[in-house]
């Protein structure tokens, strides 16, 4: 183990001169590792990222300017294993694979473990994946492809092949005999699964318990008999919720009979979570799953369907306002006030959405509490509109000196937050039970609501009160 | 352990009862419940409700409606323990804990790791958390005082005690030995820390590693002397982070003399992530850290201040519009054409918004690539502004047959999605710089600026061009 030969001081001191207090790797940093790259000087830039932990390198490689990323990579090729690629942005890492020859590749997945290795290969072009799967032993192959058999960001793509099973029969010695006398078993594991004779797990030990029971117990009296099982082909989202919900650490994959076939860690899951839960904050404002390092053309092109849809409900809006220009013409003042109230109803629409989204993505939001999820937000919303209603009201009456209007657009700004509060609430549930994601699809139906019902209220209200008359 | 009484596949057989494909207790089921509360049947009640998992039994507290939990707290009270409690929302926790006697929630305290009892704790009234404390075991009482004593949301909170330090000189056997021989130590851990003298932290150790390493080796010699140390005062979202990047599974927490003060074990972290990548989203919409059990009163207190605020900027929009009245007057066109700038900008820059705060949020985004982040946002507006000003151009020229208005509104929209291009990268940016939340007010600076900035070009420019001479 090469990392016994760092005095620790020493690894320290390192990572406290490179890091901000957030973790991230200062720019003095960063740029200095650009001057010896630009420099040609290889060992200089060696010295500088060796003491770096692989996500960090990963980091590096995410912070410099593109066109440095494979300068860089040659400098420091050999640092450049497996731990590093896995941490990396997928769009950096696929500019960077895109530039190794298929046995590179190769090499790198065969450090990996299954999982990881995956998460490299299953990006490639299907020709790449073909050559770069061929170059590999046919162990290592073998496990690869039968990860790919399994559908995208399900649990068989996750899980590792690499675990610890034992048949039910053995004793906490035993156990302990056969891990230390079995060379090649994988090393980073935090519970063992007890098997039957068929294979299907019966219970899981944590290795705290095998640890504190003496040798002539058998594991079956130590083992926990309720376990989480993972379906292989259950959906990473589900996946990340069950290890959250039940505070797991480690999980036995099973496939449809039953049968134990991979194990998937925390570890995994915690990056999963992130995403998922960071990706609706995209999904619902139209940035389809967009980051930093992400392609323009390929930012472009997510973005601008969701823009021309938003065009096209931006064009209802419109139309209704056409409706009213008889109105409009009479009082110029009405086209200077109603981007008020399609603009805060739009805002009370969004914070409901939000609101209703994240609880349905966590799994609170269910059947049984639907209707009171929905009086909560017409209560929340009488108030929020009864309170801004009263202050614009009021405010339009003494300004413009017509209290008429003043009432007008109170009434239409209480009216159309009631309404976003409703559509704030509705559409995503409604989309849910279409099972269709509400985070991706609900803000185009809640804005166009809100600015369609905020324009008709308030011009409506305002020709029919006659204040233009 | 009672576990290991329930046969297995029994206790199967319930879960895929009780849970739909997601995991969410089944609507039938909590009818089922509530049937049984209402009747006064305490027995069928319990019967339904034990063979859940603690997890589930928090979700059926939030699920039941609130007039209902207090009943059904009270027909399963033996159920509701700690851990129960420390899966349950805060807001639903809170309100069957107001209901308690403080020697009950001290009670439920004394069964919970430190950092669960905490985090019920805390959230008490100052009053109650001293009778809550005067009833607790002293040691129990001293362990809490002290993690209340470090700042709320910082890993001084979040660590628990209990863990399994052994100094450096011992082998193998003695950590064998120590952990078999000692009845009252932790049972739950997953690696073991190793302390100098001093008790400063020196190494870490997998259980695994133990496991398969011979009695007579130095634990020094197997375990890994790179550590990711926890500063106690450290905020939650930073150890979450820190957790993530460099995939731990527990960490030790030092004190700022650099003594291993405490744990922290990455399943009270998958909490903290999931909570803090779905937080940036209810703040992003000024629903600040609402949830659906939120009760109304604070919802709307959080809300309202926000769409107050939105109405302020709504205002400057519409003082921009009445400079040009005149213009509006002589064609009221106009006034059905100007919504569509404003919102289709505003949707651009709420996309760019939603990107770089979640690059920030996750340390994607620093002063090394920032320019970099810049120019993407500026080329992606540029190629949006382009094809949405040609559709919107060409359209109203057909349909209003008045190419110079078609020429205008293009003309408007690029420049106003460049500007929301902008602001959606440079706002958050700032604020960051300014250590204020990006999360919490980039969306009031942004949609101001693509309001006003969507009114300024599109009204100006007509005017400008003569349109309504």
């Amino acid at each position: 183990m090469s990392e016994t030969e760092i005095d620790p001081a020493h690894a320290e001191a390192i990572v406290e001169t490179n890091l901000d207090e957030d973790d991230r790797l200062k720019p003095e940093f960063v740029t200095a590792v650009l001057t010896h790259v630009e420099a040609g000087d290889d060992e200089g830039t060696r010295a500088l990222v060796a003491p770096l932990h692989p996500a960090d390198i990963a980091d590096l490689f995410e912070l410099v300017p593109g066109e440095m990323r494979r300068p860089l990579a040659a400098a420091i090729a050999d640092m450049l294993d497996g731990d590093v690629l896995s941490e990396m942005n997928e769009w950096v890492r696929e500019e960077l694979i895109d530039a190794l020859a298929p046995h590179e590749v190769a090499e790198i997945a065969t450090q990996l473990e299954t999982d990881d290795a995956v998460a490299i290969i299953e990006e490639l072009e299907e020709d790449e994946q073909r050559a770069v799967l061929r170059a590999m032993e046919p162990d290592d192959r073998a496990a690869i492809e039968e990860a790919l058999s399994y559908p995208e960001e399900s649990a068989g793509r996750l899980m590792q092949r690499d675990l610890i099973a034992v048949p039910e029969h053995w004793t906490v010695g035993d156990v302990l005999d056969y891990l230390r006398s079995n060379e090649d078993l994988t090393t980073d594991f935090w519970e063992i699964f007890v098997v039957d004779g068929r294979h299907h797990p019966v219970g899981t030990c944590n290795l705290s318990w095998i640890l504190r029971t003496p040798r002539a117990i058998a594991v079956a009296d130590v083992m926990k008999r309720e376990q989480t099982l993972i379906p292989v082909d259950m959906d990473q989202e589900e996946v990340a919720l069950r290890f959250q919900k039940y505070a797991l650490i480690s999980a036995a994959v099973v496939d449809q009979s039953g049968r134990l076939v991979g194990m998937i860690t925390v570890d995994d899951i915690v990056h999963i979570i992130q995403e998922e839960a960071g990706e609706d904050i995209l999904r619902l404002s139209g940035a389809g799953d967009d980051d930093i390092n992400q392609p323009v053309v390929d930012s472009y092109k997510a973005r601008v369907r969701w823009l021309l849809a938003n065009l096209l409900t931006a064009l209802v809006a419109s139309t209704i306002i056409g409706i009213f220009e008889g109105t409009i013409a009479k009082m110029v003042a009405l086209a200077t006030l109603m981007p008020i109230v399609a603009g805060v109803g739009g805002n009370a629409g969004t914070q409901t959405m939000a609101v209703t989204v994240r609880a349905i993505a966590t799994n609170q939001l269910t059947q049984s509490n639907t209707v009171r999820a929905i009086v909560r937000e017409i209560r929340i919303a009488l108030l929020n509109g009864l309170t801004v209603a009263a202050v614009i009201g009021c405010g339009v009456a003494i300004v413009f000196a017509n209290p008429a209007l003043g009432a007008v657009i109170a009434a239409a700004m209480l009216t159309n937050i009631v309404i976003a509060g409703l559509s704030g609430v509705l559409v995503p549930v409604a989309l849910d039970r279409m099972d269709v994601d509400p985070a991706v699809s609900s803000s185009i139906f809640v804005t166009m609501t809100t600015d369609s019902m905020g324009f008709l209220a308030f011009l409506g209200l305002a020709t029919a009160a006659g204040l233009a008359g």
